[in-house]
């Protein structure tokens, strides 16, 4: 693999999840990463995603390099040919080709701006960082897509060994208008195992029609809970009107009552969540699996370093 | 040992102050933290425990992942059942337990809010955190202790030699309204070995009854001085009038007058220390044993990290 | 070596220049940093330095601990004497005093105040630094000088293989006001390497005396550029009129047409760079040597570094 970004960067995705499996069982079977650098870029705050990726690159013998942009650099510019007088101090085109050569691989974490759909989608700071690097790039999640977790996530579903599960992607409430990335990326990751995908939300929060494809979409979330084996809830902004937060009705809070007309389904998230916001802390406390799901991060990261390393 | 957070977490404490002194003495004799790692998690600034824990970890193979939660992350929830609609990301909860799918051992800091004076005194941070946490977690301070910083104290006045000294905690000025936990946490460990300690402070500094019981309160700081063999000057906000700086008619800082009085006393003090608030130049300079101090924060931490992972 | 903060600290420039360009060869051919640890301090952003320091230190064997004082730290006290009743949580001498128990190396970064010339040309911070470290200490940058970047500045110029290269150090337009350090060091340096050099600048941004002595400073840019073999583009506050922006009539921004005047010049720059302000986006993209003179930056760390661990 030469880079990480989308499904489609993946030759066999089966085999990556696989990989991740067996790295759990034995996390220290490969020195593959010594004397190797992973520099990891931060142009958002990161918890989950820079401790697990920085674990997984020290299993492989890797060192790690850690860049918050916003409080230990500077503000990047991501426009061609500006004249640049304003508060950008670099180019994201020279600050990408020069941790190039401090590094073997990249990891950089982007968001959305939320406000120009055409520039998030069509990932314009990502296809800068893979245009102008020089070594292997690792999305560690950027505006659309959120692969290191949908990897994980489907580590996850693996293992609790359900035979064709009914999986539901559900929307749920939330203060903020968040990105649509975790979403997106689930339901282009889902299709690479064998399960039953639906989306729950309501009317105007359908997503982009190159991720809903195929995949039934519920606006009762009731009816699309219905003898489903896994909730995985989620709060993302309107796609249709871009990033706002349309008014909803409905609750849509994810609680025990809505959880009983599943198949005792599994609540998976993908974390930070506000309790009892997007779902209730009873649901959270005694039927999900999302530390399970956050543990999964590190092996779905170290199946992803270790196959771009082999490939160095 | 499973956790360190106070003495009571310690079953010979004198044993681990001389195993401090053995690792000064021999840093890297044992390699009992390879493969392991440490998690540093700092909801407050850190430069003398960060370094010296950092240090102590890699000196015994460990790997060590910072993770800063004001700059790096994002603010956590505190209490139990909130509706998470305001500020707060994610719940502490979540966070730790989450942090322990990535990390051998965390080490935690945290502050006193300084306000409520019970939810201070219960450690409701620091509980939450133990409470949470599958793996073992060190104090890195907390709201009334600083345990690291004590044992260093203690391996530091071990080390001076002096048949039982006489020992003076002396309340200092200060601009702004700090924690007790440094003062509390001394008086706390001072028992361990064999010196005689007084405590001087003005009229209203008391501190909690738990932390004073047989320990002498002197309100004249020049009588508590006389004849004493050390000196640990260090400021904190009244614990009666919680969290307030009350007024004080007298001059209590530490100056090269006073130490006159003392049997040629050595000066200590945690650090950071405001120079001629606290305690004058000359003092600092010519009398104290602060850098010795600062340096056996490491093997204190190493002392401690070492017999938590022979636990593991 | 001792320290590293200007050439005189440097006994043999031209063979640490060799020595860089070896270790480019064979990064790994040394572990003399085993067990050593590098605490790399910043009081302002840094990316290049950082980085390229970090990765030096860890082919050599090294661990390393970043600071960053801003956003992890605390002000310090930079004034001996001082009633430190202010911002000041902590006075310089005690921060290195005590950093100097944690680690082998310290290297840190400053940067000028831009408002008292003689404090600044006095090298205020950093002769304190150098006063009460009790470690070898490495320049990432200080008030006046930049010796990291010059090292690499000079390995990148041997590198090009030019028989005594006419070099032109030109001044270049932005909208701060910026530090003289990398100028005055690159001046300092080039002379060590068999070269021409020229200094081109607006009247009234000609450097400190110490700096250009025997340097021919011309203020029309065309004529300076005519047949040089390689353009260091720069942009400076005033020293005359100390840390201000002066008014410049002429355009000194650097682009293709100026650069036709010169021998097929290659263009230099320290980064981060200003696109279409210093220099236009033709010549870094298609004139400049921007991206190995950045690279280079490892390899005059790791060289600085391993001759001052050969020491310890």
């Amino acid at each position: 693999m030469n880079q990480f970004t989308r499904l489609s960067d993946v030759k066999d995705p089966a085999a990556l999840i696989k990989r991740g499996l067996e790295l759990k069982a034995n996390p220290f079977t490969s020195n593959v990463g010594e004397r190797k650098v992973l520099g990891l870029l931060f142009l958002n705050p990161s918890l989950r995603t820079r401790l697990s990726t920085q674990k997984a690159a020290m299993n492989l013998g890797m060192q790690v390099m850690v860049m918050n942009m916003n409080s230990e650099g500077w503000k990047l510019e991501m426009n061609d040919g500006t004249v640049m007088k304003g508060d950008a101090q670099e180019h994201i085109k020279d600050a990408i080709r020069v941790i190039s050569e401090y590094v073997d691989v990249i990891g950089i974490r982007t968001f959305p701006g939320l406000k120009d759909r055409s520039a998030d989608y069509d990932e314009a700071v990502l296809s800068a960082v893979l245009k102008y690097a020089t070594v292997p790039v690792i999305s560690l999640e950027s505006a659309i897509r959120h692969p290191l977790q949908s990897l994980a996530d489907m580590i996850t579903i693996n293992e609790l060994g359900i035979q064709k599960p009914k999986v539901v992607l559900s929307w749920a409430p939330h203060p903020r208008a968040l990105p649509q990335a975790v979403s997106n990326s689930f339901l282009e990751w889902v299709k690479v195992i064998d399960a039953e995908i639906i989306l729950a939300c309501p009317k105007g929060y359908e997503l982009a029609d190159e991720f809903i494809q195929g995949v039934p979409v519920v606006h009762d979330q009731l009816e699309a809970f219905e003898n489903a084996d896994i909730i995985y809830g989620k709060n993302w902004s309107s796609y249709h009107h871009y990033g706002e937060i349309l008014p909803v009705q409905e609750d849509w809070t994810i609680d025990g009552s809505k959880m009983k007309v599943t198949n005792h389904a599994r609540f998976m998230h993908c974390l930070p969540v506000r309790r009892n916001v997007v779902v209730s802390d009873d649901v959270l406390d005694n039927q999900s699996i999302i530390y399970q799901q956050a543990g999964n991060r590190t092996w779905a990261a170290q199946a992803v370093l270790e196959s771009i390393l082999d490939q160095l």
